[in-house]
């Protein structure tokens, strides 16, 4: 199944103040464990790298348990059952679950997800378009932003992993779709390999103007992924009856203390808008149905995705920062095995 | 009806920058005038003073038009009939609406909101627990708030003409009440006649440890009246799913700009919160079904009100500015005539 004779780990070696860097974690050798009776150890092929994995490490209390110093980092990860003691699973079997950033995982079998059964896929789409990255663009929007044919819906790092798929579900809904996104590139990428009806570079010109400029019947939906000063731009924006999806934070490197913002109470009341937070492991219960839905839309070739994979666990511990920064055109994944 | 020979008026004469002061008012006597055909004439008899009305003198864009410089004050007003050449109304008959802050309101039937058939309850209540703050309590905590039997509900304003009902109905639906008030005064109000479990004055000690000793559950619903500093409070105790319903914004002078505060986000997102805006008058197909609800817990002693009633139009230009000082115990009038 693999070369590898030892199982290398990316641990927590200390806690960040903000987004974690490189130095935060340590690469360690250790001996390829082996099941005992129940267990499943898995050969880890692609590691995920996701926004909320800064949540995962902040000592703050947040909707999971913070990883321990010195444990392994917490990460969703795609691989092949290398060895079995669980009836249920056959070595050869492609499994996803959250096995972290590491070579082998030992697992039991409540700690596998699933195992992947779209293989007429690549086996990236697992993590990405049909892991949580699309289930949460697809429960965030239709079951928290509600749009409707004709609505307008805005959506902020609108090439990411999330939020490519959010504009692609908005316009199967029959919505006017735009973009907001950081650099000429993605931009590009938002306009033309996910269908956004306008695309805005907030780093360069005056995005109060240019979000006017691309949503002049207001905005109906925001599915927001950033905070931060985009947001403030477009809750100046939103029509009456307005619903924004507060998903993920990436424009604030900090919580404590909280960074200051205008305050938002006026626009809901006189907008009768709605705010409302949005975790997608509540719907951890209804994840087939998602997938189901968008297995069909990859497949039909109406919902597109990008990868961004670097090729190696020694880059796993300096990912994380290079996401915040806007360093990857799409899903960012680490390959750390051949997939076969 | 009325020993007024002329029919005294409140003018808007200069646009307030923040809250509306008596400066800002003229008080003028003109004719009375007399209907037209269609037209009734209506001798009001109490005027209402509601926070809501500095939004209504603001240039900036709100839910309402604003109030024409040189026009009379907006306000609800309830009097009675005092001449009409409409077939639906007959002169003493006691009705409500928009009647603005004048002894005589030349009206046509269109603006009379409703006929009062609560005549075993005082007047006074087609203003307050019968009016549109009552309706506002009830709408905005049942169908924006959603409280379920044992929650905590938080209240800002809370002995206010809003929050006392609010209180009230979040206790008659089986909730844990605490109030939020400013001053001895009004916290003993509200323990002592509007039932909250626990009530706070947030101008005396530490808010927030205060909200944590109150709320030892931690909060499920926050009826906004105030936001500001007191909102801050309670967004930082919020409880997963927990529901905020943005009503007014009481601590805020001045929207323009909007004034800096903590980021609300990540509360929302990692609680699953929601923050929404609300206007009574979107409710306005369904307010007999509110004010049946609110008559019959009054009727029967469940819901109790507090008035403060000025005496005489020349009190009216400096009313709202006195309801932000917060220097009312209860729903504020002014009773211009007599009742009969």
């Amino acid at each position: 199944m693999s070369e590898s004779a030892v199982n290398r780990q990316v641990l927590l070696r200390a806690r960040p103040d903000g987004i974690p860097q490189a130095e935060h974690f340590a690469l360690v050798a250790q001996p390829v464990p082996s099941p005992a009776p129940g267990q499943i150890l898995v050969r880890n092929v692609y590691l995920s790298v996701d926004p909320a994995m800064r949540g995962w490490v902040n000592a703050v209390a947040n909707y999971a348990e913070p990883v321990a110093i010195g444990g392994v980092m917490r990460s969703f990860a795609v691989g092949r059952v290398a060895a079995s003691r669980h009836p249920d699973y056959r070595p050869g079997e492609i499994v996803t679950g959250l096995f972290g950033w590491q070579d082998y995982a030992l697992v039991d079998a409540a700690t596998i997800e699933r195992k992947v059964a779209q293989t007429d896929l690549p086996m990236t789409t697992a993590l990405g378009v049909l892991g949580l990255n699309g289930i949460t663009a697809y429960f965030g929007l239709l079951e928290i932003g509600r749009p409707q044919a004709g609505e307008t819906v805005v959506v902020s790092t609108a090439a990411g992993a999330v939020g490519s798929c959010v504009g692609q579900i908005a316009k199967l809904k029959g919505c006017r779709t735009v973009g907001i996104a950081g650099g000429a590139a993605k931009v590009h990428l938002c306009r033309d390999e996910f269908g956004y009806d306008a695309a805005i570079d907030y780093k360069h010109g005056d995005l109060a103007a240019a979000l006017a400029a691309a949503c002049p019947g207001g905005v109906d939906v925001y599915f927001d992924n950033t905070a931060g000063p985009i947001s403030d731009a477009v809750h100046a924006q939103l029509n009456v009856g307005a619903r924004m999806v507060i998903c993920g934070t990436a424009s604030v490197a900090r919580w404590d203390p909280p960074p200051q913002a205008p305050r938002v109470e006026r626009h809901l009341l006189v907008k009768r808008a709605r705010m409302q937070g949005f975790v997608i492991f509540d719907y951890a219960a209804r994840y087939d149905e998602a997938r189901a839905a968008l297995a069909g839309w990859v497949r039909s070739g109406k919902l597109r995705y990008r990868e961004d994979i670097l090729q190696g666990i020694e880059h796993a511990p300096g990912a994380i920062a290079g996401l915040y920064r806007g360093e990857n055109l799409g899903k960012r994944l680490i390959q750390i095995a051949p997939e076969a």
